[in-house]
């Protein structure tokens, strides 16, 4: 079994660029990926694309070859949908591929386009990744099944709404100096207890924005990167996805994600590590609820007890395990296809020393990704570990 | 590396039901394949399930687990998304995870509803499987788009349209006993050549139909099979996908699909087999001359000779290597996001001998199914076996 090695990685800046089409973005972000690795585009043997909504913001199926069109790539390509945990699902086979010897060398990533259709069009859009008939036709829409979700959480475990506040100052404050990130900017709690309202408890600075952008990786595997001297000290070395009901009211607990716990033991036991080795985590932040849910799914934080990590500085950049170093979506920006790569390629930079937030997480050498669709009817975890 | 068996098929009904969803149809599918399999569903690992436009034709994504609780499972699902290959992509990476056992069951399908779009509707949204900026934003829709294949053909290699008509009439006498088939209705040569134009030389009997359908199979490992004494002969012991250009003007041949060719070499070489072992074939004839693209790129006709198959007999029921004895997607109909895994169920069931038309191919060991997507941009190739 080969391992998987992080070759390159390639970002475009997240944000609000809707004349930019999602072919553009992704040519963008692969071509950064593979300036990054070294790899030759003829050795790509299959592309693993994820995205969401591409079928009512650009018209367009069928990305898969479209997007190694983009990236100069002649190989078999196919996109990967799991709502706004796409690339995430995307990755998850390319993992699979390579390990098992199917694959040397594979592009895999994302791109969204979404700020074309207007907030209301997106918000619309990506109602999708609810239950049309029993959920959307309702009147559900994302904010309000998180909404919920944090209803139920505070029930259940207390807390209020200053506790997730901290959660949305936490990641803007590491967004500062990230270039790519849609917000470079400084919030407070009382912005977030004073922005409108959406949903309650669930405010303007509780959710993620509208974002467009692409991410690019050039996984590899080992033998194909010492063969090559290539710099690709990082390796993906473990992968688990979990599934839960689609429609929040089939679920047995409102202020639980068992299919991010799945996909978190998976990944775990896959790779050989458990949650206290892990040295930092990006996780799906879509609202501040939803990092609080994620931590807890991943063991990082006890149940009932993810709702003060970022409040009591334990997620902090300083704290003892960084949550979201990169800005998380609540910051960098959620162009959903992209999502999943993004955090694979923020956390291989992080533990390599490459990026801007380096300085906190000096001697890390574990992080994990956990990238969720929906209101986590989807979940992929994948762990990271430096090993060269 | 294990082989992977086909325990298990299920099909609905494909045709024109405006009025059942997606789900509604996939549950029927699975589960059939669950009774076809004797395999419990909680035995199932992981779920991977093919759609292309369902965020058109029913505002619903993230389908993987939606699909996943049609059928009753509890277990991660990602929906792949290639066109009107998108079920043969499923179906790969499924292969792909049993057979380095990361898996020993999963569930593989796909649904399309379309047929509640009406016909103008599902063409509009079929078009977004061709490169919306260049192709479909100049008027270009797919029975278009085959036209200029089959010109180019005539072009080069000659050729006329009573030979494509020759494809149809074998494809509907095929459906005839097949009681799942959109149209179980014998057509002759003069109705097509007389049925109207759509795109010259592409008629209305050139074409398949608009449909709503489900495919389900339950694929296990050796080991599973063997360890719970499953029905389960047939195995899939060759995968193969391969890419080219999405829009029809950057190809370097109008006339050959080399996507189909570089899948198919890469699937008989997968299993060992060359073409002329192949004993049947399902291929992707969404329009008549795509069924003589496909046997050419398959390798079961010479290049420029594919044309004359089905007229001189070579590709009927009787003939050397009968193709599409299902009826195809020409008769049988063509739910986009079935099509591949239908393709695999009907080979499977041909080989074991409880298809209406097994008395044709008796002997058969070895069967072939090609799904494409667009123009051929996207394309792949399964070859199954009796091998227990």
């Amino acid at each position: 079994m080969s391992t998987v090695r992080v070759a390159g990685t390639g970002l475009t800046p997240f944000g609000n660029v809707p004349e930019r089409t999602g072919r553009d973005l992704f040519a963008e972000a692969s071509i950064a990926a593979f300036d990054d690795s070294g790899v030759p585009r003829e050795d790509v043997e299959a592309v693993f694309y994820g995205n969401f909504m591409g079928e009512l913001a650009e018209h367009q199926g069928h990305q898969g070859p479209l997007m190694a069109e983009a990236a100069g790539v002649q190989a078999p390509a196919t996109r990967y949908e799991s709502a706004c945990a796409s690339s995430g699902a995307a990755v998850r086979d390319a993992v699979f591929r390579i390990r098992n010897g199917d694959a040397d060398v594979v592009l895999v990533g994302g791109a969204e386009r979404m700020t074309n259709l207007g907030t209301a069009g997106a918000t619309e859009a990506l109602a999708i990744a609810a239950d049309d008939l029993w959920e959307v036709r309702a009147g559900m829409t994302f904010p309000g099944a998180y909404a919920l979700m944090a209803q139920a959480y505070f029930a259940e475990y207390g807390g209020e709404r200053e506790d997730l506040a901290h959660v949305a100052v936490k990641n803007h404050e590491n967004a500062l100096p990230n270039e790519k990130a849609q917000y470079q900017s400084a919030i407070t709690v009382e912005d977030v207890l004073e922005a409108p309202p959406v949903s309650a408890p669930i405010g303007l600075y509780d959710s993620c924005p509208i974002s467009d952008g692409a991410a690019a990786l050039v996984l590899t595997s080992e033998a194909y990167a010492e063969e090559h001297d290539l710099d690709a000290p990082v390796a993906i070395t473990g992968t688990g996805q979990g599934g839960d009901r689609m429609a929040l009211h089939d679920r047995e607990h409102l202020a639980r994600s068992p299919a991010a716990r799945e996909a978190g033991e998976e990944a775990y036991a896959d790779a050989g590590v458990d949650a206290s080795d892990v040295d930092l985590a990006e996780v799906h932040d879509c609202f501040t609820i939803a990092e609080v849910l994620a931590i807890e799914a991943l063991d990082l934080e006890r149940i009932g007890e993810g709702i003060s990590a970022a409040r009591d500085g334990r997620t902090t950049a300083d704290g003892e395990t960084p949550v979201n170093l990169s800005g998380g979506l609540k910051a960098k920006g959620h162009p959903v296809g992209a999502t999943g790569a993004s955090q694979i390629a923020e956390i291989a930079t992080l533990l390599t020393g490459d990026h801007p937030n380096d300085g906190y997480v000096e001697d890390a050498t574990i992080g994990v990704a956990h990238n969720a669709g929906g209101t986590v009817a989807s979940a992929t975890v994948h762990v990271l570990e430096v090993i060269a």
